[in-house]
């Protein structure tokens, strides 16, 4: 269980955050599901707990099954089920990474060599598979048919978003409509599912449960929003992802629709030539930033994500003040501020 | 709903082979089967319903979904969940295909260009994700856990067969336990659960829900080892495929395994040169073919076939007479004397 401890003390995250009440509060709990996940990762075949170990441990923060752990606690749940619950929403989202970074064709997540990278993309195909089923199996053991349809229509929904992020990339004519419905396809609709499941097992009222599924949305909108801005201004080293990979991708975010709304048609050549011919010279990407600054279009863009955030944290409204909504607001509040 | 109309001309198969018994068997079922596949496959996302129809008809005669609607029958299965459920097998099915063109950088399936052919890996990854989603969403709308549970563990087991077939790929010495572990698992499984949904619909005991099963891998197993041996011998237009696929794409299948146990050195780097470091020579199928035959190793890949096919004909010992029993034990039969 090396893995389970190096899990656990990566979760513990910067010593000062805003993540820091959330962690706090799920600490007992994520042990537990860090354990879980690394069981049910195992397999006869060698090269499936290789692989999986390698994207689990570069897969982050866990923040999408803290979120299933914390709604469960705003909804004072007592059992144990949001556990495996967590873990199988931890998996879903792992088993996007690994072909994610596929098609893609990344060679860095977090700072580490994605696993295509290092076995190549053959097996990252298909232990994304098996992660993919095994997630099922889990929901399968756990019973719940509920939960069951919200996370398969997530994963649909992911799926989804993830053709229509490939039919988008590199075309400039590509508008705010399409990356809203992209975003919140491939990041916002797992965000949602994690949190509205904390109420499913506890037994909660629709009502309570759509609350937290509008608080995940709001949340997973926000925090890609923020994602896409920081692709073109944080960081390397604290991204641990090269700042400008959405740029040298082709992928169409939000400031790049907005700068491309306000160009003339000299800076719409330099956006065709970099986005759709992918043709890149020396000095683009900082070019593209700096149209994109003089256009205050990262600004505005982060002035959405805000927008999100707000809605988000209006969602828990009606349930009572305590640390599990502090810590829900709180990780909220980090997501639009940090700068990595 | 043209292609459904096109799936059903293409189920009706060849004017006379073992299949007959068993297309006429389920003829109505199929056509309501393909009417939910086409249906299921929408989506707003364009390209996926282009490349899901391309792969669904390029997949072949539905044999699992038949299998999944003749269980159904042979447990005098009156309602209508066995539609839905067959739907589920062939989406797992053709998932699994699409990821396998990628993994096999496969150009033709058929005699078609493969989807990644057309379109390249990047759609087929994800729109194989999204047909596996669209699965576990028909099973929920269908309610059964067992169903989920049955058809998440197959589907677990799959991916588990098809990493230990790449990591056997290329080595010699390799051997018959490994390949037996690879065809039960990225075969035999999704026969095997095809067929004992179809009692657990009918709600019918678990006796004959295990018998059903153990029909399905037995089929499934023979079904994959002649496959195996075509790949050494069929006629290409008949199979669809080029033959010697597998040879060139490295795969240990019993055949090579038998070959291999018995030969000299000489012939033993032939098979190392040939699979291991993939270094191909004009010729090398023949004379892998004329190794083949020499030590009889196609003729005993088929004899164990046979084998398989008996002990899951005897597995329907147990069920009254009939024509759904009759098709089944025909289409075993259709399938170890088929010659593409």
């Amino acid at each position: 269980m090396a893995l389970a401890a190096e899990l656990d003390k990566q979760a513990k995250g910067p010593a000062k955050s805003g993540l820091e009440p959330l962690t706090a509060l799920v600490a007992e709990d994520l042990q537990a599901v860090n354990r879980l996940i690394v069981e049910h990762m195992q397999s006869p075949v060698a090269l499936i707990p290789q692989l999986a170990s390698h994207i689990v441990a570069a897969g982050g923060k866990r923040l999408r099954p803290m979120l299933t752990l914390a709604s469960a606690k705003l909804c004072n749940y007592e059992g144990e089920r949001h556990l495996g619950l967590a873990a199988c929403v931890e998996f879903i989202h792992t088993a996007t990474l690994l072909h994610d970074d596929v098609v893609d064709a990344s060679d860095l997540r977090r700072g580490l060599a994605t696993a295509n990278a290092v076995w190549g993309n053959k097996p990252s195909v298909l232990v994304g598979d098996f992660l993919f089923s095994r997630s099922f199996q889990l929901m399968v053991a756990d019973g719940s048919l509920d939960v069951l349809r919200i996370l398969s229509n997530a994963s649909a929904v992911i799926a989804e978003g993830e053709v229509l992020q490939l039919m988008t990339a590199n075309d400039t004519s590509s508008d705010e409509a399409a990356y809203m419905q992209v975003i919140e396809a491939k990041t916002a609709a797992l965000f949602a599912a994690a949190c509205r499941i904390g109420a499913v097992v506890a037994e909660r009222p629709v009502a309570e449960e759509e609350a937290l599924e509008r608080f995940g949305s709001g949340f997973g909108i926000a925090f890609q929003l923020v994602d896409d801005v920081l692709d073109y201004s944080a960081l390397q080293a604290d991204l641990g992802k090269a700042v400008g990979d959405d740029f040298r991708d082709g992928k169409i975010t939000l400031p790049v629709v907005l700068a491309i709304q306000r160009v003339d048609e000299a800076e719409r050549a330099f956006w065709r030539r970099c986005m759709e011919d992918q043709d890149h010279h020396d000095g683009d990407l900082e070019q593209a930033i700096e149209y994109l600054q003089r256009h205050g279009a990262l600004d505005e863009a982060m002035a959405r994500a805000r927008g999100y955030a707000d809605s988000a944290r209006q969602a828990l409204d009606g349930f009572a003040d305590g640390p599990a909504k502090s810590a829900l607001l709180q990780v909220v509040e980090f997501c639009v501020d940090r700068e990595y």
